[in-house]
């Protein structure tokens, strides 16, 4: 069946209403919707409204709080942990961003982790709180083991994205928002639901050997770091992911690795935690920490422009910056609509019903 | 021609003296020399006695100043710019990294760019640095234009490395150092002197159609991301790599992307440059600016022991957690000495007899 394409405002009044619903604060329900719908103009599918219902899921499993209320546990001049008090990620995260931002005032740069958190949607959204300040923003977070090492058949880290925004002059910003796998667990449900293959050097079967099967983490599968296998600098993509999970987690208190609680409901947290909730970790530098504001933007937009305008392989129309893409969708999307799969409105519908909002709005 | 191996003290004394011979002070002599030999050590042959000759080159190209007097150029309480003065990248590197850690002292962590800098050796050598004073340590550098963005034909970026140096406590650190290409470019010049073909996925010609020719960059063609393409996340790679120049060389006024200076000193660096040499970038961390130094170790023990014992693929030894294979390396050749390919003897039999340096100690 063909996605059906809802109002932007409409969906965000859906996902307020939900967050009021389960007793998030004002305030609070419109940053968790203003966080998730980002997702969805931005083209990110799987970290919008799709997760929604998941969210309240872990409300109802009382694994989310919704009235947090988030302290810092250490601090220096530069550095903060804060404790999400088992709050929305989606709300806990911006609160992390916003006291990076304040150090970085201070000092030039500050750096905050975040134990005792859940999900925080798309890092780009906490990253890009950076760039109205003239700062650069850098977002990253652990998330369930779904990804198995190198040489390895255990799931033991996340996709464990890490987004970097850099603010330019005229060019838009430079915003590079990536899980470090090879492919994030949202392309594969996009396959899942399409009943499609996925590329070999996505995905490995049970006992470590390559599979194109979207549905192999069912059976204790798992995601390839970024790089595919060995000799294609997999280690470099498992390396990336064990510094995210090790800057979210081992330095804030949070659980990590194996130990990170799934998404999804259905599944308990580890009887053996080794720290409080999922982790993340937030950076904002002032760009004039290091040199003039003008001076550096001036530069971002020759880089920008020098990589946007090189020669291309033939058939190829453009080198893509990144966020190029991302941006492209949310322009398109605030008039346009959001296109929704017909299996996430039948979710949203049911959510819907059960909680008695209205989603049509 | 089989390598031929030499001790530790004679390789170290040699370049200490060639360092000398080019009228390095010293004390910097000594230190250029640790940084080299610790490449040799860590296995990582391509950064370390095998270009000594070419920073001689440099030198006498008049592109690297043996007597540099740097600089900082600008600095907030946890930042700084420092400018190298054309200095050595392995001897203005350590004294950024100094600083980094100096201010880390004060304000929890430090983070310093540098411009006017050239190659710096291996970056773990500089991160690993914060590592006895109980910080994580971060060090990135741009580097000549070798790698084209996904979709594109030109070389646009340097390999860019990133090193994370993480402190444990039994545990040997956690030390990822690696380039943000499918392949670093020493693996190349590994794979050219033994007369071998590349893997797919690592180079691509001149058109940006793939080759197995390690020799293809001679005719125009270029490195890859890592992802190897873009359905592998190359663009991810793309991103990183991106990244890193932008820190390294935008943040402090070196030149960036295709203006980055040419390494070899048969190519004039371009004659429109964005900035002043090549680039670099530095942080670290307290981590009793997170959390209790011996709380955090305790867990980095239990990160790397999870990870280290996870179940293999069937004929994989074990998981391999990033800094092992360099630590034992190291730990082998300090006993029996590195290995040369008689290629770098014969160039370093030149350059003794050239500069009037005993070679065989």
């Amino acid at each position: 069946m063909a996605d059906v394409t809802f109002p932007h405002a409409n969906l965000w009044q859906f996902a307020f209403d939900v967050f009021q619903k389960i007793n998030c604060p004002e305030e609070e329900a419109k940053l968790a919707a203003n966080v998730l719908l980002s997702a969805d103009l931005r083209g990110i599918d799987s970290h919008g409204l799709a997760r929604l219902s998941g969210y309240v899921r872990l409300w109802e499993a009382k694994r989310i709080n919704s009235q947090p209320k988030t302290k810092i546990v250490h601090a220096r001049a530069s550095t903060a942990v804060l404790d999400g008090d088992s709050g929305l990620g989606l709300v806990v995260a911006p609160k992390a961003m916003e006291i990076a931002i304040e150090k970085a005032n201070n000092v030039g740069t500050g750096w905050v982790a975040v134990k005792n958190s859940n999900h925080f949607g798309i890092a780009a959204y906490h990253a890009m709180m950076a760039l109205p300040h003239d700062m650069i923003g850098i977002a990253m977070t652990n998330a369930s083991p779904l990804v198995a090492p190198t040489f390895s058949v255990e799931r033991l880290l996340g996709t464990n994205p890490i987004c970097v925004a850099i603010p330019a002059h005229q060019q838009p910003p430079f915003v590079a928002d990536f899980a470090t796998t090879t492919a994030a667990n949202g392309k594969l449900e996009i396959l899942q639901r399409k009943n499609k293959d996925a590329p070999l050097g996505w995905i490995q079967k049970k006992d470590g050997s390559p599979s194109t099967n979207p549905n192999e983490l069912k059976d204790g599968g798992a995601l390839i770091p970024l790089g595919s296998d060995r000799e294609h600098g997999s280690h470099k993509g498992f390396s990336l992911g064990a510094w995210v999970d090790i800057f979210s987690a081992v330095l804030s208190g949070a659980n990590y690795g194996p130990w990170v609680p799934p998404f999804v409901s259905f599944l308990s947290p580890p009887s053996d935690p080794v720290g409080e909730g999922i982790g993340h970790f937030f950076g904002a530098m002032r760009v004039d920490a290091f040199r003039p504001t003008d001076e550096f933007k001036m530069h971002m937009d020759k880089w920008i422009t020098r990589f946007r305008e090189a020669k291309t392989i033939e058939g190829q129309p453009r080198v893509i910056i990144p966020g190029d893409p991302e941006r492209e969708s949310e322009a398109i999307r605030l008039i346009e609509g959001i296109p929704l799969n017909n299996k996430v409105v039948e979710d949203l519908s049911d959510l819907a019903k059960k909680l008695d909002v209205k989603f049509f709005g």
